[in-house]
Formats: C-alpha cells, structure tokens, sequence
C-alpha cells in the first residue's frame, strides 16, 4: 500500500507521486482547527443559519508523498453548531496524548480509523449523543481523508474495497434540497429556485413544510410538482415540528401526491408518532438525520414503525461519531434487514458522497449554492441527469472543489 | 412578593432582609463563569473521574438584597464534562443577548426559568440531548437560585408552593453510593468503606459492578449485606456496562439477594436490553442518568419494560436541560402511570435534593466524600436514619456549604 502504484480501474486516473517511507509508525504532527462562517441566508423552523458556523480541522501526519506533507481535512455539516470548545478542550488533547501505537493500523504506515475512534472516545459514558458526535465526527472525516491519501487512492475507492467487495457506483442520485421560507418569497420564487435546480441537473427537489398553514403548503408543493413534473420527484421536509394531530394532518393532506418523501413529521427522537404517521401513510417516509448515534439509530429502527421497502434513511456521519460508527449503524440496519440503499445521508458533502458511492447507498442530499463552500461537490463534476460523479484523486476529494480547498489549507499554512 | 416577609411556616427561620425594588424588570448584569476540578480519585466502568471538572456559573442581577446583589449559583453534576465551550460560545451570549421582558415573569421583579429556558434553546434543534443539555443544566439552576432568593424562600419551598400543593418534605431519603472499584481495594477495604457510611447516618448503599468477574462481585456484594444488614439496603449500578448476555446472567445471580435495585444493566439507549432484563429480574431495576431530555425518558418508559410499582427512575437535572425539563419530564411520567415518589435523581447535589423535597420525589443520590465541593448537602445538616434535612435559607442552600460556598463566591469577588 502506498499513495502511488494502486490499480484503480479504467477511468480513475491518479497523478503519479511518491510516499516517503519510514520504519517508524504515522504520526500526527499537529492537529489545526478553527471555526468559519457557513454562507446561507435561509432559516427553516428552527435554525437561523446565518447564525450557523463550522467546525473545520487539518490533521498534518509526518508522512510526505510529493514533497507535501499527508494532511486529512474535515469539517461538520449543516443544522447543529461548530464544536469549538469540545475539539479544543478535549478530543482534540485527547488525540494529540495518544501513543502512535493505538492510532495506527497493523503496517504502522497509515491510521486505523477504528482504533483512533476508539482513542476520542476514552473517557466518555455511554448515552448522550449530541455535541461530542460533531467533534468526533469531524476528526473522523480528517483522518478518513489521511488514510485514503496515504493509500493514495480516492475514498469512495477505499471504501467499496474494504466494505463493499471492491464495487462502487459511479454515479450517486443527488436530490436538491431547497425551499426554504424567505420572507416575501411566493410561489413564484419558489417556482423559479426549482427550476434553477432542474437547470443544474437535478431531478428531485426537496421543499420545506410546516412554516406555513396546511393549505399555503399544499399550494407551495402542487407549484413545485407543476415545475418538476411528477409527485414522485419532490420531496418535503417538516423538520421535526410538528406535534401528533398536525404530522397525521399533513399525512393525510399530502397522501394524494405520492410525494418522493414526507421527511421528519415530529420530534426525531418520538418514534411513536413517526409509527403512527407510517401507520396512516403509505407513500416513503424520511427521517434520521438528528439521531447522532448507532443507539439512537437502532431505536428508530425498532420503534418508529418504518418500512424497509419504501422509507429513507438520513443519519449524517459528520453529525454522529463519523465513518467509523456510520459502519456499525449500517451492520445494525443489516441485521435488521434494512438494505443500505435505504439509506441517503443528509448534508450534502463530500463525505457523504463518498460513502454513497463506496458502500452503496442509496443517493446523497444537495444543496445546491447554499451552505457554501462546506456544501457541494468536485468542481468539474455536475450534476447530470440527477447523478453526480466523483473525482479521481485521494482522499475525500476536497482538492477538487476549488472553494472549499481555499479555507481548508488556509489552516495549514 | 420579595425577599422579605414571606410565611414559610413554623420551622422556617430566614433572616430578616429587605430587596432593593425597582419599577424595572429585573436584569441579567452578568455571569461569571469557570471550571474547576472535582475533587475525586475513583473510576468506574467508563470514567476515570480525576480528569473531571465541573462548570460553575454565577448569575449576578441588578436586584440588591440586604446590600448585596442577588446572585444564583449552579453547576454541572459528575459523570459528565464540563461545558465550558458550549457556556462561554452559545448560550450565555445568548442569555446576555435577550431582552429582560424575555426573561421575566408577569411583576417583572424576577426571572422566569420558562422563559429563560425558551430563550437558551433558540436555535437548537430537536434531537442530540447531550453535553448542550449540561450547559443549560448548569444556567437553569442558576435561575432558579435567583428566583428563590428574590423570592426569600428555599427552593424546596418555592417548588412546594408552585407544583406541589405546598407540601414539602421536611427530610428526604438519601443513600451512599460509593464501592467504586480501586487498585489494591480488596473485601475488606470495601467493608470499611461501608461502615463509614453507616457512621454517617446512611441506611442505604450502593457499590459498582461490572469491573470484576461475576462470582467476585457477588463475593463484594455478600460482604456489603453483611455490614448493612439486609439486601434490600444494598444496591448495585453496572454503568450501562453489559451486553445483553452479561446483563441476564447478572440478573440470574443477583435475583435471589433482594437488593435495592440492579442499576443500568445495559446501554442506557438500549431499552430493548432494559424490558429483557426487567423480564427476568422481579426485584427493582434503575436507570436514567443518562438520558438528558423528556424525549429520550419517555422513551424509557414506552419502552424500557420498567415497573411503576417498583422500579427507580434517576434523571439528573444538571445534566439534562435542568428543572424546566424537569417539570416536563415529571409530568409526562404522570401521564404514563408514574408516581414523582419512583424519582430518584442522580448527581447527589442540592439542586437534586431541594426537588425532592419540593416535589415529593422518592429521595436523592449521596456521594459521601467523593465529588467535592460539589458534591453533599449543607453543613449542619447531617445525615440521620437514612434521611437528610435542607437549611432554611433563601435559594437552593449553597450559602450552607461552606467549602462549596467558597469556591462559588471566589467567581463574584
């Protein structure tokens, strides 16, 4: 294993480069964090985000291929804040105590994710699943970035060798998550921002829900079937706000449409409404992406009454611990015979696209020009026909999406 | 209403004061906040708690009482980090950001934790009850240290009146939960500790399980019976440490002692594990410390398999949002069959302990010597047959404690 030499297939071609050995393990040399502005200016039913931040990190190992040194990036996604104090007060102390030893696979040459995770999380009790899980999963997004480089291969590659008989999807569906409420927006900027995104490539779009009286919302979904053209390709998010009476209100109002999903009708964490909900709706559900664990998943899986055949999964590894306990929430979906294709992260990075690709999912989300730079993909990758490709460099492919890279070695330099 | 004047019945003795009125509401005028260690040198299943330390706040107002101003004191309780990040970067700029008519109750004179509560939770989305639920934890008992000593009355009396009919317990059961495991602490040493307890009027103990083999524990817990006197005074906690097979088997062995209760078999989150054990163990079963949020204890209770009739239920305000969840997660228990008296918090602190007077919970956690200052109840108030009285002093009581109050007051001067 080294960042030149690996085969990769027909269309993946890597530059050539050159790892310096060492007989000694990898090490991590330091660890830069800061926290930068995420550039939005929507708010759904709870967030602000021209408020939000984000946690970005640039983990430098000793290792040099090219004459630069290895470093792995990451950074939180959307809808929870930055983890400033957490990263620098403990996981990031915690990390940077460690012994080589406990943090590098059985070569020595590379991190073993599973065991630096294993390291963040020393000291922690069981239960509690927010804030930490940001940290973690931030750290874990930057080491995942180092190993694939290391190896120097693309992530999503690394992946489908490791986790998915070497298979990866070339293209992953991508869906536009939009229609935000905006004051003075009508229907027909909403008309207009859908579509924007079909102009962009997308197929699917997501609109907002909940904001508006039931029947406001109703005229906002049929504008935007009307754009779109089918039920089936629009999706509609109510971001967890609504109470028992309104979720089953809205189920029955939205029943009709055959809607690609109703996402998030209550509380994330009241599995008994999401149950009843799929008691007295038969079109896809939505839900998971403020369960910020493999626990939290678990009970979902058990409690909230979905249906392995038709509902989406939507857990965030850079909100929940990272990769490595995404990969125990989806042996845990296995054995309860839900299907990874089930499964469609929230948040739009590169991450989640690798992962996408690499284990098999069933898409990613999309914001097209909204939680920027963090949000989007590889620059010369558009969205085509509602699939976006990935780059063919290593690691997460950050390198490749010309805005983010630009705050990402900032850090470094 | 004020600080003065107030008729708390014929044991309630407080010292003549006068407040300062103002025909303004009251305002915020600062808070200090730091972290300090918490005095302890034991580890259970998780936590090696010599790196804990505790976030302390000091909520300092414009009303005056006696010549100084009314300041409320709070702090987060053990087993849990401090949440000196989460403090200082979200939620005490945006305490210090509202506007006072947001914060007040209907005279204005004094705070109203509801409405702080609103206040600390704008922008937070549902779901991900951790670490944030301990920063809220720590400024909601501050405020309510505030509004009892605006009021001039202790908090357990202020409880009563508002949600308890005005009854208020004169002693609250309480138990020594020690028995922690330590290098070289063999049966012997355990006994000893737990004839300490006994010598400070405790009735009732609590070692740990789980850091030994099975027939060495029960070896530990037959010594413990031997000094208390009876299994139903002995309770054991595995810190959520076992799997499911582990958790039966213990179950199996610990059947036949009628103990106290068997403390969070499993994962706190795996309530699947939780309705298993309660399956198959008739004595009482605990669990909740660590679950931080009304959501996540109602899940216990819809699908934990506990037993109103005999189970314990350990909530800790301090980590969990504080009392305003409190209230919610009270009454949500009420609603599901749940007596306030099957409530024992977890943490052994004041605040704990004023609610169980206050609200005719079933009794409070103790740590004796361990914890400190944090940790234990007012001075002059020694533990007697198993039951602890509360100082009649206005707010939750910290002025009692004299190695607490120290570190407190340092914050102000």
């Amino acid at each position: 294993m080294g960042c030149s030499g690996r085969f990769l297939g027909p269309s993946q071609i890597i530059p050539p480069q050159a790892i310096q050995w060492s007989s000694s393990n990898m090490k991590i040399v330091r660890i830069h964090h800061t926290t930068v502005p995420i550039r939005s200016f929507i708010r759904n039913a709870y967030i602000d985000f021209s408020q939000m931040q984000c946690s970005v990190v640039a983990l430098v190992t000793d290792r040099v291929c090219d004459g630069k040194p290895v470093v792995g990036y990451g950074f939180n996604s959307n809808g929870r804040y930055h983890a400033h104090g957490l990263l620098s007060e403990r996981f990031i102390p915690r990390l940077m105590r460690a012994d080589s030893a406990d943090l590098v696979d059985e070569t020595g040459d590379t991190l073993d994710p599973a065991k630096v995770w294993r390291v963040l999380m020393t000291g922690e009790k069981p239960g509690g699943h927010g804030e930490r899980s940001v940290a973690v999963g931030v750290l874990d997004m930057a080491v995942w970035d180092v190993v694939a480089k290391a190896a120097g291969v693309p992530l999503w590659s690394l992946l489908a060798d490791r986790f998915n008989h070497g298979v990866a999807d070339g293209r992953v569906w991508v869906y536009a998550a939009g229609g935000y409420y905006a004051p003075d927006k009508g229907i027909d900027a909403l008309k207009d921002e859908m579509r924007g995104y079909l102009d962009l490539g997308y197929r699917t779009v997501k609109l907002k829900i909940g904001g508006a009286p039931l029947a406001q919302d109703l005229a906002r979904i049929e504008a935007v079937i009307e754009v779109v053209g089918a039920g089936d390709r629009v999706a509609v998010d109510a971001n967890g706000r609504f109470d028992r009476k309104t979720a089953l209100a809205y189920a029955e109002a939205l029943q009709p449409y055959g809607l690609c999903w109703y996402e998030e009708p209550g509380d994330p964490l009241d599995f008994q409404l999401q149950a009843e909900v799929a008691k007295h709706y038969d079109a896809p559900l939505a839900t998971g992406e403020n369960l910020f664990s493999m626990q939290d998943a678990c009970n979902l899986v058990r409690y909230g009454g979905l249906r392995p055949d038709r509902d989406w999964l939507q857990f965030d590894c850079a909100l929940s611990y990272g990769l490595v306990e995404y990969l125990r929430t989806l042996r845990m979906l296995a054995e309860h015979g839900w299907s990874q294709r089930r499964v469609v992260p929230h948040g739009g990075h590169q991450m989640s696209l690798n992962m996408a690709a690499g284990l098999g999912l069933g898409g990613n989300e999309s914001y097209p020009g909204v939680f920027q730079p963090f949000g989007g993909f590889a620059d010369d990758r558009p969205v085509q026909d509602g699939l976006v490709a990935l780059p063919h460099i290593p690691g997460i492919g950050f390198e490749a999406k010309r805005d983010l890279y630009s705050v990402l070695k900032d850090l470094v330099a």
